[in-house]
């Protein structure tokens, strides 16, 4: 099949880019020594996990049970999930951990006491590791040892768990103003899972894994002294965020989305069939963060300035545009693992041909 | 099935509202002798569609054809797509119409051609309105008569299409300040229609229906002069924006997301298990746009600060939150349509029973 059968709007992997950015970063990683462990939320898909996998991934992440098991399903033996899993999903976990090798977080110490109770009165014993919150303030216990310590020592002494280590996400990265802040908080991240490593260690706890991961710091954070994991998602096909946080180039960029123009009702304005069903609503992100809804490629002059469901309400900006209704665009989304999310089905395209890329684990949110 | 048997988080639809809220919006419409056509964009599941038709309704909308196909199969005769379709897929609709009554909307006269000669190849004839932009200025010809009335006749003499009437979308009401405001648009919108017919009719067209919808000024629009059909579609669900307003209660508000606390990291922040892949990062709306991604009922002390994927951060604007990790929450979603393009089910909910509404239609977007 080729590009110009396709029907619009359609989610395009560029193969060759997605297959670089992998190379790249594992590269990276192995040059460190770190385990590299990819988030799958970004691609959702098996065959993308294999490519990871086969390059020398050590496993995958997801975040919920939902995507776990379909990727179990598809034959991925080691699934972390940097998720506070709740014990109301205990009788998934076990039958998980049953047949794959999976691990989640904790960072509650009455929910990790009913994680102990729950997987104790099944005879399972799972690994976890323990959340610090290293400045994101979403999930994670607080990186001071005082309490952090006995959190991670009493985790360490429950049965029906056995403690990996720490895990961190520096999820405010992509809030940074610019590279020296993102390599502030790589520094940061390694030097408080680093303190916390130790001070547990002192007290006869063994910590076998300091992982943290995020796509916009990992170019710093992978060059830290002592993390032994790395969990980036979004760098198997990085977005406009990721170009706004110094993350990639355009060129780096691997989905995009084909759309076609639908309306022209002024000469500055035409309408897309991309709206936020396809693109989502979530806006950019970066040092400078642009307006609108994702970039149309080699159209400089054109701002996606408003999106409804069906549509994208695109302005001119310099005069008028020579594109007509039928003309195909584009688009370099905000934020590419939303835009996974949203399709049943991708494309690979490799030059001109193109190939179903099926995102099966899209909308395993439970 | 009941209540507390669902996974978290869930999409729950109160049956009962729901009924209420279709009931209203009929006795509204046939008290003025408005046909009533839904947008099923809101609830895409042939289920509630029927729901609609049982009550009067003369058929659906939708916006894409991969959601009229899904309806078609699902038994709907009569589907408008109030979407400037493209003749790229002149091949689907033509295939749509051989099976069932099916219109749509030109507001290009480059585009009409090739849809008229698309059709006409084909020995078909199908229906379409005229878009006319009544203020929101995405789609829809400009309504001076001076430029509009030469594209109706225009349209009017293609072959292959026959010219139902005009048909509008007051999606400016989204960000009308206050409740004159979107009395205004309403009358404002069927003026502009009815002058545009009148003028068209001068010139010898045949002009059947003035078509107009859009949930925030439904109850003012429903009273004005010369509209003969009327599209609604969140009126099905209501939502945040719609309570914000003034078009619903929130004891009308029939889709709620029911989620989890996963995580208590500090007495005044907690953590819930939906993120923007079930409730959208579509922003707040109404007269005062509050801040949020939703409302946790019935906890006004609770605000969802910031969306990730899988997680909400809310944080309790008065100290210390009673929930803990475990408990239950529901939410009103700010925009309830796109949540119900992310779960391939919700939950029909009666008192504490459920049962599956299945969203047969979600991500159509071809």
């Amino acid at each position: 099949m080729s590009l110009s059968d396709l029907r619009t709007p359609a989610v395009l992997v560029d193969q060759a880019r997605a297959i670089r950015n992998l190379d790249r970063m594992q590269a990276a990683a192995s040059a460190r020594g770190l385990r590299l462990r990819p988030h799958a939320k970004t691609h959702k898909s098996p065959m993308v996990a294999r490519w990871q996998i086969e390059r020398g991934a050590v496993g995958i992440c997801c975040a919920k049970l939902g995507e776990a098991e379909v990727f179990a399903d598809a034959g991925v033996s080691d699934i972390r999930l940097p998720y506070p899993l709740n014990p109301a999903n205990a009788d998934r976990l076990i039958a998980l951990a049953a047949r794959t090798r999976v691990s989640f977080i904790v960072d509650h110490p009455r929910v990790a006491a009913e994680w102990s109770a729950a997987l104790s009165r099944a005879g399972a014993v799972v690994e976890v590791l323990v959340k610090v919150d290293v400045g994101f303030h979403r999930c994670g216990i607080a990186p001071d040892a005082a309490t952090a310590v006995p959190f991670i020592k009493a985790v360490a002494a429950l049965p029906g768990l056995r403690l990996r280590g720490l895990l961190s996400h520096a999820g405010q990265a992509y809030h940074a103003a610019s590279e020296a802040d993102l390599r502030e908080m790589a520094a940061a991240e390694a030097a408080t899972l680093r303190g916390l490593a130790a001070a547990a260690r002192a007290t006869g706890v063994t910590i076998d894994e300091l992982s943290a991961g995020a796509t916009p710091t990992a170019r710093f954070a992978i060059e830290q002294e002592g993390l032994t994991e790395y969990r980036p998602g979004n760098y198997v096909y990085f977005d406009r965020t990721q170009v706004g946080l110094g993350a990639a180039s355009p060129e780096d960029c691997a989905l995009t989305v084909l759309a076609r123009v639908v309306s022209k009702p002024a000469a500055d304005r035409i309408v897309l069939d991309a709206g936020s069903k396809t693109l989502s609503s979530d806006g950019a992100r970066g040092f400078s963060p642009a307006a609108g809804y994702g970039i149309v490629l080699d159209h400089e002059d054109l701002l996606i300035e408003r999106l409804s469901e069906e549509h994208a309400t695109v302005k001119c900006t310099r005069g008028a545009t020579t594109l007509e209704p039928g003309d195909l665009v584009r688009i370099l989304p905000n934020h590419s693992c939303v835009v996974s999310n949203l399709v049943d089905q991708a494309w690979l395209v490799n030059g001109d041909e193109v190939a179903p890329l099926p995102i099966a684990a899209r909308g395993r949110l439970v």
